[in-house]
């Protein structure tokens, strides 16, 4: 029986996508693999679900194939719970998402497909992490990414991760030279100003598309947006308590039942 | 000029639930109301955003009715960023989501429409609230639930919330009275046991439905599940910094730049 670890992989970009080959690549050299990604993108999907809908599942490699990969109708959430329920015969050692087209940095973590696959591998106790590379083409040079993602992938299988917490990392776009190392860091405050380009349809009808511009708000230079600015990996543990438990004192003092 | 609070109204089960109508009762009661709303339900979208596709709005009100009412083809979190962008002439004094039809307690504040939207106005710097009703009948009765909104509502435009934080409020399916009041909680741990509900089609191909069972596995008294097993409105903060904090200083000792 094979001592290797059971790695499953997934993204949100979908099963198609350059980032997940360079992710595949990767933990082929770590453990067993076993994908299981979605059919379409789903950027921007965060922590959908489907629950109004059926979900499809195609086996897309066959038996002589060095691992097996699925394609799944459903979203990156979808597509974890899946793996685990329905295809893997055992609880996986890790679960890895990406390599995401784009950054997941800052508030970029809420809207997020790539961290919400982790998420839902760490609710279900498995060690989990999301990998995204901070350049948006599909094109994107990923060579660089690979020893990063090994580093800490091998990190997390040799010492887990805290309960009830699953590893944000981004990865700067620039040359392996200009890459000063990994950096671990806390979530930065950010947002994106929403411009909507409004257009109207050939018959008349207004309609819009959401664009927007990222402002970093946050002067720490203990962020992930930081330490990607200043050339650095970064790793930020996040949690899905969301719990505000600095908040519950206050609350505590506006006597909701006296009012 | 009105000195009425400005108060922006959205949900996840579609501007036809039901529950919305209720919220909508409850707040043009205290404040000038605008509706933004999904045109379907978007159950389970998490904090899904509409990026690969078009937006379309139609107001469905007119110039006669008491309030504006738009119905959005976007997700939950799209119609808070159309609703403050494109529709309101002022950043709104409070967002509330709801009468969500079933429990966003615990866990399923990650999987939750209701949530994301406000969550989406937390991010902007909005005061906001998500209001459910534990029962997932479209003919739930909302009224018992009417009071609390009310008086959780004037709270927050009276004492305003932490920065970053947004109120979570469950209401048990109950009797008037049998509601023992409102309590502040945090985050239950509990998780869902999918089970896929695997079925073939006319066809011969697989497919799934996903199922589940929700597991609280947290005992204390202090969490949103105790609360509203118990009788009570559970109100919990939730924050969208999802830092994991205290893990930050054990991951420093793994030296991922020397292996």
């Amino acid at each position: 029986m094979s001592k290797k670890p059971l790695i499953l992989i997934t993204n949100d970009d979908g099963i198609t996508a350059p980032g997940i080959r360079s992710l595949i690549d990767v933990m082929t050299s770590i453990g067993d693999v076993v994908v299981v990604a979605p059919d379409s993108p789903q950027s921007g999907m965060g922590h959908a679900i489907t629950i109004n809908s059926t979900l499809h599942i195609d086996k897309i490699t066959n038996d002589a194939d060095q691992f097996e990969e699925y394609s799944c109708s459903g979203t990156p959430a979808d597509c974890v719970k899946l793996g685990v329920r329905e295809i893997l015969k055992r609880k996986p050692d890790l679960c890895v998402s990406g390599i995401n087209h784009g950054s997941n940095a800052s508030i970029n973590v809420i809207y997020s497909g790539t961290m919400s696959a982790a998420i839902e591998a760490g609710i279900e106790g498995i060690p989990a992490i999301g990998f995204s590379l901070c350049d948006y083409n599909w094109s994107a040079n990923f060579e660089h990414s690979k020893s990063y993602i090994k580093t800490i992938a091998e990190h997390v299988l040799e010492h887990g991760l805290d309960n009830g917490t699953v590893l944000n990392v981004n990865i700067p776009n620039l040359e392996k030279k200009d890459i000063k190392g990994i950096k671990v860091c806390r979530q930065a405050k950010a947002n994106w100003e929403e411009e909507f380009d409004k257009r109207q349809n050939p018959y008349g009808k207004d309609y819009y598309w959401l664009t927007g511009k990222f402002v970093n708000l946050d002067h720490g230079e203990d962020t992930d947006e930081w330490a990607l600015a200043n050339g650095y990996v970064s790793v930020v543990p996040i949690q899905f308590d969301l719990t505000a438990h600095h908040s519950i004192q206050r609350l505590n003092t506006w006597n909701f039942n006296k009012k």
